[in-house]
Order: C-alpha cells, then structure tokens, then sequence
C-alpha cells in the first residue's frame, strides 16, 4: 500500500496543560500484516481525561504513556487485511491502537464490535469503558437506593451522563453539576435530571443545599476542586464517594493553597461515616455482561439517552484532547479518524 | 444519706487544650431514689478521646456536652439503693452516667456487669465500647485477609493494641506506631506485634517502608495528622482505612499550614483504589453479642492481652483526660473512683 499512515506521538511530557509541541504528527507508511496479523483503520477514536494522568511520568494503574510512540487511546477499526482467521476484512473490531490511520495487530487485542447491536461509535462511549464504568462504579460503591439523592459532576459528559441515569432508574433524586447553560438545559430537558447547577456559579454550594433538601447520599467524584468543596458540607451519615476521576487536577502543576484541609475531610469522614472509595472500570471486568445487558436494554426502552461530540479529523485530535481537559466537549468527545461505513 | 456527691460539669467550651478552667467541681447531696429509680456509686470511670470532640459546639454524631451539666462518659458503678425491680443492691451496672460519685437512674439506660465473666472495668475497654470499636471496625471495613499488613496509630491504646492482635489472628503482619521506647517494647513483647515504629520519629515514613516490605494493605485510622501522611504514599492496591478517631486533630485550633494536600490524597485513593471509611460503634450493635463471644474467648485462651492505665480519685478525672489526649496513657484510661470490692 503506497498510502501513508499518520501518528500522533508524544513529543514531550506536558507541564500543566498539554501543549501543541508536546505532540508531534509523524507519517510511515502503512504496514502490511504478516503472518497471523490484521490491519485495520481507524474510525472512531476515544478521547478520555483518565489519558491525561499517562501524559505524566508517575506510577499509576496504567504504565505512562512512552514518549515518542503512538499515542494509546481505544479506537474502533475497521478490518482492511487480515492473515488472522479470526478476523475478516470489513470486520469492525475494537482496540487501544490509537492516535493514528491504521494499526497492525496479531488479533490478540482485538475485540469485535457489532453493527447491529448500536451505532459501532457507542463502543467507544455510553456501551463501552466510560459507560461501564458509570454503571459498576455506582453499583459497587454508590449503591443508589430509592429515595436518596445522587450528585454527579461532569453531568453531561459519557461517564457523569449515564451516572445520572442510572440513578434515576434506581429511584434516586439526581442532582447534576455542568459547565453553562446549555449543558444544565440538556442535562434536566433531556436526561431527566431532577435539576442541574453550573459550577461556574460563585454560589455553587448555596445552590446544592437548595437543589438537595434532604442532603446528598451519593457524590460521583469525577472532577474534584471546587465542586468537591462544594458538596462537602452537605453529605448525610453513611454518604457514598465513589472516586472515578479528577479532572479538575489533571492539569495542576502545582497543590493549591493552603491551609490543608485533609482535616476537615477527614473529620466529615468520622463524624457522618462517609465512604470514599477509588476504583477503575478494570477492577470489575467480570460485570461486563451485565453492564451490557443492562444498559443496551436502558437504550432500547428509552430510559438512558446519549450524546456524541464528534470531531472530524486525525489531525484536530491534540485541540480536541485540549478542549476535553477544559471542559469544551458536549458529550462523549469522539474524532472521526475515517468515515464510518454503517452510518 | 448526708454524703456528698462531688460531680464535674463542663464550665466552659476548650479553646485547644482543656485547661483546667473548662470544668468545675461541684458538690451536691446524695439524692435518694425516687418510685423507680436506682441510685449507684460510681467504680470505674472510662476516659476515651471521643470525649473531646463532644466538648465542642458542633454537629457531630452525639450532640455536644451541655454547658454546667455533668460531663458525660461510661461508668461501672454498683448499685447501692434501688427501688427498681430489676435491679438489686450490690448490683454492677455499666451506663453514661459520667464523672460524679453517685448517679440516679430509672433503669433504663443501665446495662449488668457480670464480674464472674471479666474483671468489671473491662467493660470500659477490652470488653466494652473500645473493644467492640476494634472488633467491629476491623471485620467490616478493614476486611483482614492472611498475609496482608496492617498498621495501626496509638497501638499501646484501648482500641489499637485490639485492633492489632485481632488482625494477627487473622493472619496478618502487624506493625503498630506509638509514642516512644516503652510502649513500642510492651506492643512487640507483650501483644506479639511483628514491629513498632516510634511516631515522634522524624523518619517514621521511611521506617514504615522498610517495616512494611509489601506495603500497607489496612491503615487503622485512629490518629491522623502526621502519622497518616506518613502512611498515605505505602498504600498497596485496594487498600482499606478504617477512619476510627483523630486524636491528633482534636486540639487544634487551626488548620495545618498550605498547600492543601486534598488533591495528593484524592490521587492515591483514585490509582490505587483505596477506601476510606468513617464508622462509630454504635453503626454495629447488632454485632455486640458476636464481638463478646469472639474477643471473650481470645481473652481466655491468651491470644488478646490488655493493659488498664488505672487513675485513682474523681478528682484528678480532669488531669487525666488532658494527659490522654497528649499520649500520656499507657493502656486503657481509667478512673478509680471508689475501691472496687471485686478486686
């Protein structure tokens, strides 16, 4: 093939916000599968704030991300050469491959995606990793039960979205925080949230005591900052934190100032026998059937809706990424690296 | 009767410290119980850390200590005039009934003592609220699997020196931390704790490391302050925190100085999913029959040892409770307040 496969390295560790220069876009040319191998182009790519923290060279769930090679990310691909019986040409398949055209692959990684079943670009969001882990991170350790009250940051974004849904089906009063009106209209016209607060607003915790009378039983812990502070004051006894991100940090060079105030979490910590727990969707890959059954269900009947942010063209993927860690996407932030043939 | 009964009331809310003119003897008349009532003298008085958080004007989960009432805290008195069925003279009796020489009751509130079980103060500590508190917090948060290590703060402590023979019952490689020499031999020597690192020690994150070569899997909350920061970067994966008490915040008047270390925090407990749980006791009193058959049975058979710091006279209650909450105890605080014809 006389075509040239684009990637988009890591040309530098960022300090801070990630910058154009800390990337660099490289062409090769594309590879031919050896024996046993797939090649497959790139469609759909993922764009996550969790891949900020493997910008950073420090321990992590995840080995950082090596400087100079392609960047990880997951992708849903289309097979276009296969010498792997598994695998058939026009096959769609999903894989970390990442930020690049096409990908070489002994099919090990690989995991095929159905067209029939949903849009093949929902396997990048509300029926892939940011929507399994919305529905095992609150069924593990949110715990919703009928009557208590949900709080969930990012409300608009593929994970705090889905949150908020879920918990909704559970019977929860479901309390969203989102960056401006346009997402807080969406969030309660759309999804059905009891009510959404613009974290932008100085007032935020005045307004989440208003939003929630009956105090707050669960905080979806996917920002940290400011909203943290916000909910803080207002979790009842035996309130659940599942902590799944923290984006609001991801960029910092540096801790805020102080005092440090780990004594007043931790005081609220013993006195209303909070429960703060971390987890990554990777600890509960045995519920992925379920997570599957359920949620594919909660599409089909209507009860859980999503919204894609789609961004055309390998080459915006670094703006794109930029925008995701400021809070400028409207849903699952999605690149289209190529056209996708089902739709 | 024409004794006195002496009583310590709360004359004013602690800035810091309790100084000496927070509280106030006082002395009454012994009163004579009315249809009903049982009036008991006071053996043993419990000083806990809890105590101090109730001297403040806070939300907490018991309300504050009333301004000129009694100080309240658990007692084992005997019972010397009883118009209450239940209840017979020469009786021994466990209730809040707190620091004064005689208290009146309608029997409701008093729990028996049987001192053919136990000695009767240990139903202020092995066998009582600190013991229950060990026993509790360990088998439903800190979840103690065999070949796991936990650490555990003020390990010479009422609820420490149980938590942490319980968890080398259950398999686990136990290091505790204390204040100085002497309490560190007694919990290696006399509790069979596998280490004990001095926490006035300014390399005691360092000692922790090498006392714990595969990392801390069960951090016994019951300090905080410097002694948690020192464990924070030794969690391994899943580790659990059981948040107990924070006797090292109790005093303070401020906050600790800047940056604010939330985010430091908030990260270890999202990459190594960790659980930081607040409880009290009485979130467990379904399990008191369960905790007294186990914690009863491993006193008998040698595998639990406990140590009472006894203080004799009512009169020197507030001494003491100044002392505790600096570390001076060694062992379960007590107070002799009258001889205890048990023994």
């Amino acid at each position: 093939m006389a075509e040239i496969n684009r990637r988009i390295v890591l040309a530098a560790r960022p300090e801070g916000a990630p910058k154009d220069s800390d990337f660099r876009m490289e062409g090769a040319a594309v590879p031919d599968p050896g024996p046993g191998e797939v090649l497959s182009r790139t469609i759909h790519l993922s764009l996550d704030p969790y891949m900020r923290g493997r910008l950073n060279d420090a321990k992590s769930y995840a080995d950082p991300q090596p400087l100079d090679e392609v960047m990880i990310g997951g992708a849903v691909s289309q097979v276009v050469a296969s010498n792997n019986p598994d695998f058939k040409e026009g096959e769609f398949v999903f894989s970390y491959s990442g930020w690049q055209d096409y990908a070489l692959s002994d099919g090990s990684d690989l995991k095929k995606v159905d067209p029939a079943l949903a849009p093949i670009s929902t396997a990048l969001g509300v029926l892939g990793m940011p929507g399994m882990t919305a529905y095992t991170g609150l069924m593990n350790i949110g715990q919703p039960k009928a009557g208590e009250t949900l709080v969930v940051a990012a409300a608009s974004g593929a994970v705090g979205a889905i949150v908020g849904q879920i918990a909704r089906i559970k019977g929860c009063r479901v309390v969203g925080v989102a960056g401006g009106k346009e997402k807080c209209d969406y969030v309660v016209e759309e999804l059905g949230f009891d009510a959404c607060l613009n974290h932008r607003d100085p007032d935020l915790s005045e307004q989440l005591a208003a939003a929630c009378p009956d105090g707050v039983d669960i905080y979806w812990e996917n920002v940290g900052g400011a909203v943290f502070q916000a909910v803080l004051p207002h979790f009842n006894d035996f309130a659940r934190m599942p902590v799944c991100g923290l984006i609001a940090h991801y960029n910092a060079t540096e801790l805020p100032p102080g005092p440090n105030q780990i004594p007043v979490l931790m005081r609220s910590v013993l006195t209303k026998r909070l429960r703060i727990q971390g987890f990554i969707v990777f600890d509960y890959a045995a519920q992925e059937a379920e997570f599957l059954d359920h949620v594919s269900g909660w599409i089909r009947s209507g009860k859980v809706k999503y919204r894609e942010d789609f961004v055309d063209g390998l080459e915006n993927t670094v703006h794109a990424f930029q925008g995701l860690l400021e809070g400028r996407n409207f849903g699952k932030l999605v690149v289209r690296v190529s056209p996708d043939p089902t739709g």
